[in-house]
């Protein structure tokens, strides 16, 4: 019969998708003998079952009440019991941590008559318990907004004129735990105990657990399991605390002790963030050998565990116990140093420390941060709770950041985020939280995401009714800018000046790491040389993709480009082409100087013509107006000609080659008379030039025939050998079927996932989003964006055929990635797994993508 | 060793691909007895190789000279002997009969010394035979320009004051061979054969012969072959005779000996128009013994080839000779009367007659004719040169018609056509020729592609210089509307009324015999009672596509509609959309009676919302100029609201549906409604619910679990059972590869493969043909456009996966075709190859979807 209740002693850290993490490191701890509270795990399968039954089985129900028997004759209390009450803590615990998401019932056993007896011991203790029980019970099983409770003791602190909690009397608590009960019926112990456990399950489907699992990409059906925990209270007097520490910083990565405690307080009172605690270190004035003991403790547990830990410890009465441990959360700042730091330390091995890392997270070491010599108006320090720095307009409801936060610049400002807030968290580009601390909720969550955040600001006041951030003298009203900087926790008022992020020593050495694993080649999109210069910089092994159309929109350029479009006669067309040839030559000078030795991937004019004419609809008003000059007519009916219903299905890419073969024809001449320039100058151009949008195998051949043979007579003409490729663009399904027949006419075929996408899926990129790709993925009913993350089920598998067919074909043929998802982790691993040889990703993500790179790999050992 | 040269006597009609058709079938009929003048055959091969080598072989001129030899034995007649001179004539055949395209030689031998041998003979017959070689080496081996020829005849028929080439006086025909030897040296006999062989070689690339197998979807590298027969002479005077019969009726499948004849002519003068022959029956008076022979001869042959044959003969001297037969051209009419009586007489079976009509040409049938009950301004009667009646504007310039029968009904009005003016034929809503018979070449041009052709109609005149067409008194400018009666052969002045087609009987037993065998279902595209009628009347076993967007354009919905869509409340939606409920429950009604017993899909509807509201442009117009009202403002901001970049790609199908649920939940109320009150008046409604634009799986789940649910709710409430089905339709890519999660969610899924084409090009099917689909196909970058025939490369490939995993998932689930695919042919044949089930076609096309469908069964077999 399956066993559905594991006493921590029965179980090990192995088995965390049974036990839920939480639960799997309660059973580790207690194996190797770290102090912690006896107790039991109702497991995730139960939680599965439970909602497949839609409650709990029977079996269960017995399975249940047989622990907590043998729970109070392992502890020598009982359920109810006046003089020696069993109470517990009743928490979720998922497979994988979700801070904060599910909830936790703490002090569950309390009734009149326990509290009662408790009394004797400590009254205030007693019936402060008794009504932060009473208060999380009925606010999380049974539903009743916490107001209610906060406004009955707010009365109270104003009957008593006392500030905080702690500073009530014993008849106070008295009182509020009487009107509490108005509110609650408190049921015996063993019914609370069932109502917990189904509330926790009931928990794994709320609304921002869920939230957090389509953010995190986490599965949904795993269900979370029950951890039942004897209860040790950290609110029994002055020689009882509780407290957080990490192994290590968690912001910096730096090796020492970290962390923050409450003297008298339990766990949630640090959370919640309602309190600001002190740092750990502190905890040595109070009881040192307490903290000392601590110290010990959580070494072991890191040695134990080979990596960071996250430890949540309580003393009760001098006496320390651990409640909890995980593997912890870090700044991606801190990933990179400990990763680097425990292969030096010989705790892991380098392929470890590259797993370590996330590598979507890289991306925030690459954040701007604030240029220190710049004059800052400073007008407060919080916690640099998340690192990094952003620039934004002040913005106080997380609803409209999540709105807003689409097209512009946010800093979402807050008394405390809750995780109600989480959907306005992720669309703003800074934090900024007058209350909590570094493991406060917008905190933990901001680092998560690699947005900046700077916490626990209390100097700052928000005048909520008008809507104004107030420091001091100073009042920010909403929309105004403030730049925050959470590496240094700095609030700045205006947009401070932001510089680049460097790499980091210990960056430097992982990605070195890296690239020694991997197998992918990662290449950078570049158009400029100011990109391509950033590429180099960020360990790019060259160009994957230059888009000439970008430089043709260069306002030197863009006269011409009119010109040769509008051009009446041949002659008109071949003059502006020859002027936009020298030009382009010039471009890709300083590209092949720059990659020396590298590959320059240049594609082809892509999009449709009218891209580079001016806007219709300006010219039609102009029209309606009667504003409209001859030229501008003959203009304007050019435009009209060239308009598209569709123009991202229209007259492009390489189908703008077969009808104006000109086009291309001084693209690859400038590409060929260039690289033959720089060659003289002594260095190595390695020119592929590339062909975008083919859909038929002819389109292809007729073009190459023309441009090879041009370059053919230039290289005959100059007497010099270019060591030339040319390559196709995959971005159509039918150019994945045909794969095979482009394969046998170039050197490198690059899939550009944007437009595969689009058509895969017949999603406009231009009106998707707005119109309902965004309701889509809120809704679920696309888990992920597939213009973010490559999507497996379509887009995945047409480039599998592609890549069979081509490999099959020619298997010399490199396979490239060169769209938003070639500097996408998830996309960059799957890519590995499906053949791709090379991503191609903007200069920012260079070092995402040699990270996941490598990981992919790794995973592939 | 291969060998390049056959006999007649060595060959048989299987022979085809080795020596061509028209080899093949001199050497059967060699065979079988009949009197052919003795010959060989150059094979197809060494044309291929021809190419490949870039000239002749030395073995293969040393097999042509023995060859020669050996005819020479065999006639007693030798090459340059100006006593008994061998002549021969040289022609093309390849194994696909393309008549007209390639090059023919006749009379090849005649020198100075022979021609004076021969015109002791008959002095006028010898010389006009020489100037006729002259002529025809000249323009076609040395590629001189006709008219040079042609000048210099009209020249001296001005000179002699007569008309016709045969009243020109012997001298006047030496004359001309003067002239005609300043322009061509004559080379002696061999050289002439080797000339004339290498030319018919060439002659397969020329440019009218690469259009035609492009048209007509013929091979490019078979290659011709090369006929060299000996020279018979319809033109030794008046009991000599060229003629061609067929040995049914080609125009109306009657059996009778159909053709015409000229007395002293060679067979040239016929093909060319130049004459207009007389019909075959006459020969009786000129020469009754030979008419009885030639019709016994021809009811042989068509017994042995058990198919109707076009037979070219010669009359020497009351001598019948039999110089070619091949497998008639026929319209569609005949082919279908042919084929049925055929099976009646016992000659061929259902399944052979099946296969010989071409499916595609049974569109021709279903062509209009003229309303003989109207008022016609008849202006002249030709020949019913190819059925059908067309109205159209008067062109007499095949390259403008080309360009303007795009857009335009266009009537080609030509002296006579010419292989040259192929193009302009092809987009001719009709053709009318003023010269050449019913075997000419706008006959059987136009027969073959099933346009209205009315041709010799010799009554009228163009006046080209003024672009006149000219009926006696009456002139018709271009431009202006006239209509061809290609059945009756009338000419009528302007626009006459035209009346829909019937079925013939010997259709009807066709579509029968087809519907017994066919293996797919036939259904139709129909949105309306109308349709639905026509629908029933051609066949149709249900409707597999209605699309509801039709019904929201009609003049008395589109307001409602509009109202729906602007609506600023639920409140006020919801009251349009039950206006609109109410609608289209009569329209679903009407169908629903129609096909009482029936299937009928309803697509629910498709379209982005924006295409419902008024044109942005003229709003736009309207308020530049400052004209709009308060109202059409605010209709204004919602339509630039609405409006896409690329709408094909945007919020349409199902996604309008995730967003706004309420319509198709409108319109599936509407259906199931409609259905309910068909059942209650006792006739069998079968709704088939189809969601347009899937991508994801999730899409249809939300969508059709609401419906569903309504659903549910309606008939418990009406206590009535229908038998509703839900389909999907699979017209993006990624639709493909969840192919069987859709099929677990559905009962049926139909390719709506006009999108499915675009989104695997990638071309807008709005912009795709002008901008540059129609010049792919011109230069054949693409052999056909895909939005006509189905690719197979990738929009095939994508069928097959989905079909493939639909019937894994779900073996019962029905696959449909519904695009313009469904009505065509080829696309059919490839659908029954893959495993589709069902397809469906605009009404005038089931009968091509009944009768391709069972060719494809019987292919399959």
């Amino acid at each position: 019969m399956e066993k559905h209740v594991y006493f921590f002693e029965e179980g090990n850290k192995e088995m965390k998708n049974l036990l839920g993490n939480k639960g799997a490191q309660l059973a580790e701890m207690s194996r190797i003998g770290i102090p912690v509270p006896p107790g039991f795990v109702i497991t995730t399968k139960t939680c599965v079952e439970y909602f497949k039954k839609k409650g709990l089985d029977d079996e269960v129900v017995k399975e249940i009440k047989n622990a907590i028997k043998k729970l109070e004759e392992k502890t020598g209390k009982r359920f109810g019991d006046a003089e020696n009450p069993l109470l517990v803590s009743v928490r979720s615990g998922a497979p994988i941590s979700m801070p904060g998401m599910m909830d936790t019932i703490l002090n569950l056993g309390l009734t009149d008559e326990v509290v009662e007896g408790l009394a004797k011991i400590n009254e205030w203790f007693a019936y402060d318990t008794y009504r932060r029980f009473i208060q999380m019970f009925g606010n999380i099983v049974m539903g009743i907004p916490d107001k209610k409770f906060e406004d009955i003791i707010e009365e109270i602190k104003k009957e008593e004129e006392v500030k905080l909690d702690q500073e009530i009397s014993v008849n106070g608590i008295k009182k509020i735990v009487e009107k509490f009960k108005e509110i609650v019926e408190v049921p015996p112990p063993e019914k609370q105990l069932f109502m917990a456990v189904e509330a926790v399950f009931n928990s794994w489907n709320n609304e921002r657990a869920i939230n957090y699992r389509r953010i995190n990409n986490l599965p949904e059906d795993i269900g979370t399991g029950v951890v039942i925990q004897t209860m040790v209270f950290g609110n029994l007097g002055n020689d009882s605390c509780t407290g957080i520490v990490f192994t290590r910083n968690p912001a910096n990565g730096e090796k020492m002790l970290y962390g923050e405690f409450l003297i008298n307080a339990q766990g949630e009172d640090i959370v919640a963030g309602k309190r600001t605690p002190m740092p750990i270190e502190k905890l040595k004035e109070y009881m040192l050998d307490v903290y000392e003991e601590l110290e010990r403790t959580a070494k072991r547990i890191e040695e134990h565990y080979k990596d960071v830990q996250d430890i949540e410890f309580t003393v009760e009465r001098k006496k320390l116990y651990i409640l909890q441990t995980r593997t912890a959360k870090r700044s991606a700042r801190a990933a990179v140093k400990i990763a680097v730091d425990m292969v030096n330390e010989g705790i892991i091995s380098r392929e470890e420390a590259i797993m370590r890392v996330d590598a979507s997270s890289l991306d925030q070491l690459l954040h701007k941060q604030v240029d220190e010599n710049a004059e800052l108006r400073v007008i407060a320090t919080g916690l640099p709770a998340s690192p990094g720095a952003a620039v934004g307009k002040v913005i106080f409801d997380p609803d409209e950041a999540a709105v807003r936060g689409e097209n512009e610049n946010i800093i979402l400002v807050r008394e405390e985020t809750s995780p109600d807030d989480i959907h306005g968290v992720a669309k703003s580009k800074g934090i900024l939280t007058l209350k909590g601390g570094m493991t406060s909720h917008a905190a933990v969550v901001s680092r998560g995401m690699g947005i900046p955040c700077v916490a626990g600001c209390e100097e700052l006041k928000i005048d909520e009714k008008n809507e104004v951030l107030i420091a001091g003298d100073i009042k920010i009203h909403k929309d105004e800018y403030i730049t925050i900087d959470g590496t240094t926790g700095k609030v700045i008022i205006g947009k401070a000046p932001l510089i680049e992020a460097k790499f980091s020593d210990e960056l430097k050495t992982l990605l070195k790491w890296a690239d020694e694993i991997r197998g992918m080649k990662v290449m950078a999109n570049a158009d400029t040389p100011q990109d391509a210069r950033k590429a180099i910089e960020f360990g790019a092994e060259g160009i994957g993709l230059g888009r000439t159309e970008h430089m043709f929109l260069k306002p030197d350029r863009l006269p011409l480009v009119r010109k040769m479009i509008l051009a009446d006669s041949r002659e008109e067309r071949m003059d502006a082409l020859e002027k936009l040839e020298e030009m382009q030559k010039q471009d890709f000078i300083e590209l092949f100087e720059i990659m020396d030795g590298k590959h320059v991937t240049i594609r082809l004019l892509d999009p449709p013509l009218h891209e580079f004419l001016p806007n219709y609809e300006e010219l039609f008003e102009k029209k309606c107006r009667g504003e409209m000059s001859a030229d501008e007519e003959k203009i304007f009916e050019r435009v009209k000609k060239l308009r598209e219903n569709n123009p991202m299905l229209g007259h492009r890419g390489i189908r703008l080659a077969v009808t104006y073969p000109e086009i291309y024809e001084m693209q690859a001449v400038a590409i060929i008379k260039a690289a033959i320039e720089v060659k003289k100058r002594g260095k190595n151009p390695v020119p592929c030039i590339e062909f975008p949008m083919v859909s038929e195998i002819n389109e292809l051949k007729t073009v190459k025939e023309k441009i090879e043979k041009r370059i053919k007579e230039i290289l005959e003409e100059e007497k010099v050998d270019i060591n030339y490729t040319m390559g196709a663009m995959i971005e159509l399904p039918r150019a994945c079927f045909i794969a095979d027949e482009i394969a046998r006419e170039v050197e490198f075929i690059s899939f550009g996932t944007n437009d595969l996408t689009q058509a895969t899926f017949g999603y406009s990129r231009d009106d998707a989003e707005g119109k309902f790709l965004r309701y889509y993925v809120d809704k679920k009913i696309l888990l992920t964006d597939p213009f973010q993350v490559l999507d497996r089920k379509g887009v995945g598998e047409l480039m599998k055929i592609a890549i069979k067919k081509a490999k099959k074909a020619n298997e010399r043929v490199d396979i490239a990635i060169c769209g938003e998802h070639g500097g996408e982790e998830n996309s960059i691993k799957y890519c590995h797994t499906i053949g791709v040889d090379i991503t191609s990703c903007s200069p920012y993500r260079i070092p995402i993508a040699r990270l996941a790179a490598a990981q992919a790999t790794i995973d592939e050992q």
